[in-house]
Protein backbone atom coordinates (compact mmCIF):
# COMPACT_ATOMS: atom_id res chain seq x y z
CA UNK A 1 0.00 0.00 0.00
CA UNK A 2 1.64 3.34 -0.99
CA UNK A 3 -0.02 6.32 1.23
CA UNK A 4 0.41 9.86 0.60
CA UNK A 5 4.05 10.24 2.76
CA UNK A 6 5.66 6.64 2.37
CA UNK A 7 7.56 7.65 -0.43
CA UNK A 8 10.84 10.14 -0.23
CA UNK A 9 12.46 9.44 3.54
CA UNK A 10 11.48 12.24 6.09
CA UNK A 11 14.57 14.00 7.09
CA UNK A 12 16.00 14.81 10.64
CA UNK A 13 18.53 17.33 11.93
CA UNK A 14 20.47 16.97 15.65
CA UNK A 15 19.71 20.11 17.66
CA UNK A 16 22.54 19.05 20.13
CA UNK A 17 23.84 16.13 21.63
CA UNK A 18 23.95 13.91 24.91
CA UNK A 19 27.23 14.68 27.39
CA UNK A 20 27.26 11.88 30.02
CA UNK A 21 30.38 10.37 29.55
CA UNK A 22 28.71 6.65 29.62
CA UNK A 23 30.29 3.97 26.77
CA UNK A 24 28.42 1.49 24.85
CA UNK A 25 28.40 -1.73 27.01
CA UNK A 26 28.92 -0.21 30.03
CA UNK A 27 26.61 -1.22 33.02
CA UNK A 28 24.90 1.57 34.54
CA UNK A 29 21.60 2.50 36.18
CA UNK A 30 20.62 4.91 34.13
CA UNK A 31 17.58 6.32 36.35
CA UNK A 32 20.98 7.22 38.42
CA UNK A 33 22.85 9.25 35.85
CA UNK A 34 23.00 12.98 35.13
CA UNK A 35 23.59 14.17 31.57
CA UNK A 36 23.78 17.36 30.73
CA UNK A 37 22.70 18.45 27.10
CA UNK A 38 23.96 20.60 24.97
CA UNK A 39 22.37 22.44 22.31
CA UNK A 40 23.37 24.14 19.40
CA UNK A 41 22.90 27.78 20.03
CA UNK A 42 20.63 29.04 17.85
CA UNK A 43 18.32 27.06 19.74
CA UNK A 44 18.71 29.04 23.11
CA UNK A 45 15.82 31.40 22.64
CA UNK A 46 13.24 28.48 22.43
CA UNK A 47 13.94 27.02 25.91
CA UNK A 48 12.99 30.20 27.89
CA UNK A 49 9.94 28.67 30.43
CA UNK A 50 10.84 25.15 30.15
CA UNK A 51 12.90 25.24 33.61
CA UNK A 52 9.42 25.89 35.35
CA UNK A 53 8.75 22.16 34.11
CA UNK A 54 10.27 19.04 36.64
CA UNK A 55 10.40 16.89 33.61
CA UNK A 56 10.86 16.86 30.00
CA UNK A 57 10.61 14.39 27.58
CA UNK A 58 13.95 13.92 25.12
CA UNK A 59 13.93 12.55 21.93
CA UNK A 60 16.62 11.03 20.66
CA UNK A 61 18.69 9.28 18.11
CA UNK A 62 19.49 5.85 18.44
CA UNK A 63 23.13 5.83 16.81
CA UNK A 64 24.16 2.73 18.75
CA UNK A 65 23.98 -0.49 18.42
CA UNK A 66 24.72 -0.25 14.16
CA UNK A 67 23.07 -3.24 13.86
CA UNK A 68 20.94 -3.27 10.59
CA UNK A 69 18.96 -6.15 11.11
CA UNK A 70 15.79 -5.75 13.27
CA UNK A 71 14.23 -8.91 14.62
CA UNK A 72 10.51 -8.65 15.10
CA UNK A 73 10.07 -10.39 18.25
CA UNK A 74 12.64 -10.00 21.06
CA UNK A 75 13.31 -10.77 24.92
CA UNK A 76 12.65 -7.95 26.56
CA UNK A 77 16.62 -6.48 27.95
CA UNK A 78 17.84 -9.61 26.29
CA UNK A 79 16.99 -11.89 29.02
CA UNK A 80 16.09 -15.40 27.95
CA UNK A 81 13.31 -15.99 30.98
CA UNK A 82 11.59 -13.19 29.70
CA UNK A 83 8.77 -14.10 27.09
CA UNK A 84 9.15 -13.41 23.46
CA UNK A 85 7.69 -10.41 22.44
CA UNK A 86 6.95 -8.10 19.25
CA UNK A 87 10.04 -5.25 19.09
CA UNK A 88 6.75 -2.38 19.31
CA UNK A 89 5.97 -4.29 22.72
CA UNK A 90 9.83 -3.38 23.93
CA UNK A 91 11.80 0.00 23.79
CA UNK A 92 14.43 -1.98 22.29
CA UNK A 93 16.58 0.44 20.19
CA UNK A 94 16.42 -1.80 17.06
CA UNK A 95 13.97 -0.35 15.88
CA UNK A 96 12.54 0.27 12.66
CA UNK A 97 12.78 3.95 13.42
CA UNK A 98 15.57 4.33 15.74
CA UNK A 99 13.97 7.34 17.45
CA UNK A 100 14.39 7.43 21.28
CA UNK A 101 11.51 9.04 23.65
CA UNK A 102 12.82 8.56 27.60
CA UNK A 103 11.26 11.29 30.63
CA UNK A 104 13.96 12.67 32.66
CA UNK A 105 13.89 14.92 35.82
CA UNK A 106 15.15 18.67 34.35
CA UNK A 107 17.92 19.46 37.12
CA UNK A 108 18.59 22.90 35.25
CA UNK A 109 19.30 25.13 32.65
CA UNK A 110 22.42 27.04 31.87
CA UNK A 111 22.17 29.14 28.70
CA UNK A 112 22.46 26.03 25.87
CA UNK A 113 23.18 23.08 28.29
CA UNK A 114 20.07 21.06 30.12
CA UNK A 115 21.35 19.09 32.97
CA UNK A 116 19.13 15.89 33.46
CA UNK A 117 18.94 12.90 35.56
CA UNK A 118 17.85 9.38 33.85
CA UNK A 119 18.41 9.52 30.43
CA UNK A 120 19.49 6.61 28.89
CA UNK A 121 21.52 7.66 26.22
CA UNK A 122 25.09 7.19 25.45
CA UNK A 123 27.63 10.12 25.50
CA UNK A 124 27.68 11.87 22.01
CA UNK A 125 23.62 10.39 21.36
CA UNK A 126 22.30 13.12 19.01
CA UNK A 127 19.33 14.79 20.40
CA UNK A 128 15.97 15.85 17.90
CA UNK A 129 13.47 17.35 20.26
CA UNK A 130 12.61 18.62 23.94
CA UNK A 131 9.28 18.29 25.18
CA UNK A 132 7.83 19.46 28.19
CA UNK A 133 6.03 16.46 30.15
CA UNK A 134 2.81 17.70 30.63
CA UNK A 135 0.82 16.21 33.74
CA UNK A 136 -1.94 16.02 31.43
CA UNK A 137 -1.45 13.66 28.62
CA UNK A 138 1.47 12.29 29.40
CA UNK A 139 0.94 11.55 33.07
CA UNK A 140 -1.55 8.42 32.66
CA UNK A 141 -2.65 7.06 36.34
CA UNK A 142 -4.61 4.26 35.10
CA UNK A 143 -2.30 2.71 33.18
CA UNK A 144 -1.33 -1.24 33.39
CA UNK A 145 1.19 -3.13 31.78
CA UNK A 146 2.04 -7.28 31.36
CA UNK A 147 2.55 -9.28 34.28
CA UNK A 148 6.26 -10.00 32.44
CA UNK A 149 7.31 -6.77 33.14
CA UNK A 150 6.58 -6.73 36.86
CA UNK A 151 8.88 -9.88 36.74
CA UNK A 152 11.72 -7.87 34.92
CA UNK A 153 11.04 -5.30 37.05
CA UNK A 154 11.64 -7.45 40.24
CA UNK A 155 8.86 -6.68 41.56
CA UNK A 156 7.51 -10.15 41.39
CA UNK A 157 8.73 -13.54 41.20
CA UNK A 158 5.81 -15.19 39.66
CA UNK A 159 6.67 -17.16 36.98
CA UNK A 160 5.24 -17.00 33.51
CA UNK A 161 3.41 -20.17 31.94
CA UNK A 162 5.59 -22.34 30.13
CA UNK B 1 13.26 32.90 13.79
CA UNK B 2 15.25 29.23 12.53
CA UNK B 3 14.72 27.48 9.28
CA UNK B 4 15.35 23.51 8.70
CA UNK B 5 17.89 23.71 6.84
CA UNK B 6 19.51 20.62 5.19
CA UNK B 7 22.47 19.03 6.07
CA UNK B 8 23.74 15.42 7.27
CA UNK B 9 20.55 14.16 7.44
CA UNK B 10 18.97 11.57 9.88
CA UNK B 11 16.43 9.85 8.19
CA UNK B 12 12.95 7.95 8.50
CA UNK B 13 10.43 6.11 6.87
CA UNK B 14 7.16 5.70 7.89
CA UNK B 15 5.63 2.26 9.38
CA UNK B 16 2.18 3.25 8.91
CA UNK B 17 -0.25 6.22 8.66
CA UNK B 18 -3.16 7.63 10.90
CA UNK B 19 -7.08 6.89 10.01
CA UNK B 20 -9.44 9.02 11.52
CA UNK B 21 -10.96 11.25 9.17
CA UNK B 22 -9.92 14.48 10.99
CA UNK B 23 -8.90 17.07 8.70
CA UNK B 24 -6.62 20.45 9.45
CA UNK B 25 -8.50 23.34 11.09
CA UNK B 26 -10.90 21.06 12.17
CA UNK B 27 -11.96 22.14 15.55
CA UNK B 28 -12.20 18.71 17.77
CA UNK B 29 -11.10 17.35 20.97
CA UNK B 30 -8.46 15.12 20.81
CA UNK B 31 -8.83 12.81 24.21
CA UNK B 32 -12.02 11.88 22.58
CA UNK B 33 -10.80 10.63 19.14
CA UNK B 34 -10.67 7.32 17.93
CA UNK B 35 -8.21 6.38 15.72
CA UNK B 36 -6.70 3.51 13.57
CA UNK B 37 -3.06 3.18 13.18
CA UNK B 38 -2.78 1.45 9.92
CA UNK B 39 0.81 -0.69 10.18
CA UNK B 40 2.71 -2.09 6.49
CA UNK B 41 1.50 -5.81 6.74
CA UNK B 42 6.09 -6.39 7.40
CA UNK B 43 5.50 -4.93 11.00
CA UNK B 44 2.39 -7.20 11.83
CA UNK B 45 4.89 -9.78 14.00
CA UNK B 46 6.35 -6.57 16.20
CA UNK B 47 2.45 -6.29 17.58
CA UNK B 48 2.63 -9.42 19.47
CA UNK B 49 2.21 -8.96 23.37
CA UNK B 50 1.55 -5.10 22.69
CA UNK B 51 -2.18 -5.86 23.43
CA UNK B 52 -1.40 -6.50 26.93
CA UNK B 53 -0.61 -2.58 27.67
CA UNK B 54 -3.32 -0.41 28.65
CA UNK B 55 -1.53 2.82 26.89
CA UNK B 56 1.14 2.77 24.09
CA UNK B 57 3.22 5.90 22.96
CA UNK B 58 2.73 6.83 19.53
CA UNK B 59 5.33 8.42 17.32
CA UNK B 60 4.40 10.56 14.59
CA UNK B 61 5.45 12.96 12.01
CA UNK B 62 4.16 16.69 12.20
CA UNK B 63 3.33 16.87 8.25
CA UNK B 64 0.90 19.70 8.55
CA UNK B 65 1.67 22.56 8.68
CA UNK B 66 3.86 23.14 5.78
CA UNK B 67 5.48 25.87 7.17
CA UNK B 68 9.21 26.13 6.72
CA UNK B 69 10.02 29.15 9.67
CA UNK B 70 10.16 28.18 13.12
CA UNK B 71 9.52 31.09 15.85
CA UNK B 72 11.52 30.08 18.68
CA UNK B 73 8.96 31.95 20.78
CA UNK B 74 5.29 31.33 20.92
CA UNK B 75 2.10 31.64 22.97
CA UNK B 76 0.68 28.29 23.72
CA UNK B 77 -1.91 27.08 21.42
CA UNK B 78 -1.89 30.77 19.92
CA UNK B 79 -3.23 31.82 22.90
CA UNK B 80 -2.40 35.69 23.23
CA UNK B 81 -3.22 35.63 27.14
CA UNK B 82 -1.02 33.07 27.18
CA UNK B 83 3.17 34.40 27.84
CA UNK B 84 5.13 34.07 25.48
CA UNK B 85 7.56 30.79 25.97
CA UNK B 86 10.40 29.13 24.32
CA UNK B 87 9.05 26.48 21.81
CA UNK B 88 10.29 23.68 23.56
CA UNK B 89 8.33 24.75 26.53
CA UNK B 90 4.88 23.65 24.59
CA UNK B 91 3.60 20.60 22.28
CA UNK B 92 3.81 22.98 19.28
CA UNK B 93 3.85 21.34 15.69
CA UNK B 94 6.32 23.61 14.27
CA UNK B 95 9.48 21.96 15.76
CA UNK B 96 13.50 21.85 14.56
CA UNK B 97 12.25 18.39 13.76
CA UNK B 98 8.67 17.56 13.69
CA UNK B 99 8.15 14.81 15.40
CA UNK B 100 5.10 14.14 17.38
CA UNK B 101 5.25 12.07 20.71
CA UNK B 102 1.43 11.30 22.23
CA UNK B 103 0.26 8.73 24.40
CA UNK B 104 -3.06 7.07 23.98
CA UNK B 105 -5.27 4.34 25.48
CA UNK B 106 -4.49 0.97 22.95
CA UNK B 107 -8.14 -0.04 22.48
CA UNK B 108 -7.73 -3.04 20.15
CA UNK B 109 -5.04 -4.60 17.63
CA UNK B 110 -6.62 -6.46 15.14
CA UNK B 111 -3.95 -8.00 12.66
CA UNK B 112 -2.07 -4.72 11.59
CA UNK B 113 -4.69 -2.19 12.87
CA UNK B 114 -4.78 -0.54 16.55
CA UNK B 115 -7.16 1.32 17.68
CA UNK B 116 -6.84 3.75 20.08
CA UNK B 117 -8.06 7.12 21.50
CA UNK B 118 -6.87 9.98 22.50
CA UNK B 119 -4.09 10.79 19.18
CA UNK B 120 -3.85 14.27 18.37
CA UNK B 121 -2.60 13.50 14.73
CA UNK B 122 -5.03 14.06 11.68
CA UNK B 123 -6.34 11.98 8.85
CA UNK B 124 -2.95 10.37 6.81
CA UNK B 125 -0.39 11.25 9.27
CA UNK B 126 2.91 9.17 9.25
CA UNK B 127 3.31 7.15 12.16
CA UNK B 128 7.12 6.26 12.94
CA UNK B 129 6.97 4.09 15.80
CA UNK B 130 4.30 2.33 18.65
CA UNK B 131 5.89 1.95 21.78
CA UNK B 132 4.44 0.42 25.03
CA UNK B 133 3.39 3.09 27.87
CA UNK B 134 5.63 1.82 30.78
CA UNK B 135 4.31 2.94 34.13
CA UNK B 136 8.36 2.85 35.20
CA UNK B 137 9.58 5.40 33.33
CA UNK B 138 6.57 6.94 31.87
CA UNK B 139 4.62 7.90 34.51
CA UNK B 140 5.91 10.64 37.08
CA UNK B 141 3.53 10.82 39.63
CA UNK B 142 5.39 13.73 40.72
CA UNK B 143 5.80 16.20 38.10
CA UNK B 144 4.79 19.44 38.30
CA UNK B 145 4.08 22.42 35.25
CA UNK B 146 3.96 25.97 35.45
CA UNK B 147 1.45 27.82 36.75
CA UNK B 148 0.39 28.95 32.90
CA UNK B 149 -0.76 25.64 32.18
CA UNK B 150 -2.86 24.83 34.61
CA UNK B 151 -4.80 28.41 33.46
CA UNK B 152 -4.99 26.94 29.83
CA UNK B 153 -6.41 23.84 31.28
CA UNK B 154 -9.32 25.82 32.16
CA UNK B 155 -8.19 24.53 36.09
CA UNK B 156 -7.60 27.93 37.24
CA UNK B 157 -8.23 31.83 36.70
CA UNK B 158 -5.33 32.91 38.29
CA UNK B 159 -4.22 35.48 36.07
CA UNK B 160 -0.21 35.55 35.07
CA UNK B 161 1.34 38.76 36.40
CA UNK B 162 1.72 41.22 33.59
Amino acid sequence: MATRDSGPNLQLKPIGHVENGIKPRQKVIWEDIESRLRLDEQWVEGLEGLEEFSHIVVIFWLDRPKEQEIPLKVHPEAKEDMPLVGLFATRSPLRPNPIGVTTVELLGIEDNELTVRGLDAFDGTPVLDIKPYLVRGDLKRDASVPGWLHRLWGETDEEEPA
